[in-house]
């Protein structure tokens, strides 16, 4: 049997928070559901921001309430950027709530308007409150600008390192590294990976890559081959960072998907249905430019079918 | 000292041969300079075919009779498909000559009018030819469709092996395994270099590779990590090829000159300097769309200086 990878899609959240239109609820819950028809097995399709942040996303809990009757087959995951964004996002009844924090301190001030060190101590907060709920909802947090910062520049591997630490020790349930502007390289990926999986553990579970620099599907490889086994990436490889100039858009699901099948890991997602899934995004959002380069190429004739 | 990395840029053949618009023999000429003075190593400047056959590369004798008083620090390489072009181009005086053959059936007859059997035998006859010249001129075989083939399918690692072994028993001096449409993943390259390593020793040089469907730079990848230390690519991912349908452009030169720069490979280029080359590129094909992550995107801040 193939070994499985785990696919997030986070284009709902992602790649609509700069999108310069915007798309209706109605079309953005049929779009989800597009996404979940091709097999995505988890989607991130919103943000419980205030309205007046991310007017992007106003719609989220609209959208949740709109989802729970889904079929439990696949993950609602909303991103919250604190405690109140985590209660409302619990309340709600997602499946699993992401938390943004910064390995660098330029970008952890201007996106979250508080320090790394601070960060942890409401991480720690965060899930104490998670803990004494009924439910259990894991907690994902992301680790923004782990490979570089367009602010600070230079992230090292110790630093993020050191933040992934502070936030195993305050109890999530995963951890991913984020590329947020795009600046990383493969073998900047694997050191990065080797380190934090040797200070963390599995709690380390997988990397959010950008397409800045035109590395984002070779940085998946680097990760790949170092075992990471879970990606976030959008389709049409939407995206960006408002609080991180320069950054561009996310790794290309299409793409990606593409090399992980091609490859022989099993991904449970249908290519041809992603393309499905790319059209009402391109329905919904007409100006949009849509990136991708299997999409335009269309699935090679040599291309295994999947099991 | 850190180690090594050949790019051959393959623009102003691989990529003008399909480009809707002509450049004007001038500007190919300042193009190709502009490339040369950015570092890099290896160019090939034309085809050296009946002028019917590929109209766009008419010009090549005259290009090649231009570039004769540059300085020796970088090389000259043309393509030629036959004896007749290789002695037109080796009376030119360039310094390598490329020679395209296809490894499956359906694209050798489709762009080379025989079978690759009948190329074997045929270079063996240009070796024999080439080996009685007074001047060395090194003879680079191009293995086309070595990954996947657009009118056969699927090729297997053997086939492109059994082509390989039969190019190094002619004397070709090195072989480029070439992705002419796009369909490799990573895992294959790995495969078919290794097996093709295992056959014919360092007569395997490097890869040819295509961007199709968004894996170019991820293969250069898993090239250079099973030893692979040349490759082509084209300038704002210029090129495809007119008898393969569905292929689009090659790897760009300038993304992948930023990994290999990242990793602490050396290739001697600049990339300020390759942008300035696209900027002279867009001049003189200001209708070609011009593709490549990193020139969108700037130089990230983090990216170390060459030493």
């Amino acid at each position: 049997m193939s070994e499985h990878v785990t696919i997030c899609e986070v284009g709902p959240r992602d790649g609509l928070q700069i999108a310069k239109t915007r798309m209706t609820t109605e079309d953005k819950v049929a779009w989800i559901y597009s996404l979940a028809a091709a097999g995505i097995p988890e989607i991130e399709v919103g943000s419980f921001v205030p309205p007046r942040v991310i007017p992007q996303l106003a719609d989220t809990p609209d959208i949740v309430a709109q989802l729970m009757g889904k079929p439990p087959k696949w993950t609602v995951q909303v991103l919250a950027p604190n405690l109140r964004g985590v209660q409302n996002a619990y309340n709600a009844g997602v499946d699993k709530i992401a938390i943004p924090v910064s390995v660098s301190e330029g970008h952890s001030m201007a996106n979250l308007n508080r320090t790394p060190a601070q960060s942890i101590v409401m991480m720690r907060e965060i899930m104490d409150w998670l803990k004494a709920q009924p439910r259990k909802v894991p907690l994902i947090a992301g680790a923004s600008t782990a490979f570089g910062c367009s602010i600070d520049g230079v992230v090292t591997t110790k630093q993020a390192v050191a933040l992934c630490k502070g936030l195993a020790d305050a109890g999530v349930d995963e951890i991913m590294l984020a590329d947020t502007v795009g600046y990383a390289h493969p073998a900047q990926i694997k050191e990065v990976v080797k380190a934090t999986r040797d200070e963390i553990g599995p709690v380390l579970h997988g990397l959010h890559l950008h397409d800045t620099c035109g590395l984002g599907i070779a940085n998946a490889l680097a990760g790949l081959e170092v075992g990471i086994r879970a990606f976030d990436s959008c389709l049409a490889g939407l995206g960006g960072c408002p609080y991180a100039p320069g950054a561009s858009g996310n790794v290309v699901t299409e793409d990606l998907v593409f090399m992980l099948e091609s490859m022989g890991f099993s991904t449970g997602i249908d290519i041809e249905k992603l393309f499905a899934a790319r059209a009402m995004l391109h329905a919904g959002l007409p100006a949009e430019p849509l990136s991708g380069q299997l999409p335009k190429a269309g699935i090679p004739p040599t291309f295994r079918k999947a099991a």
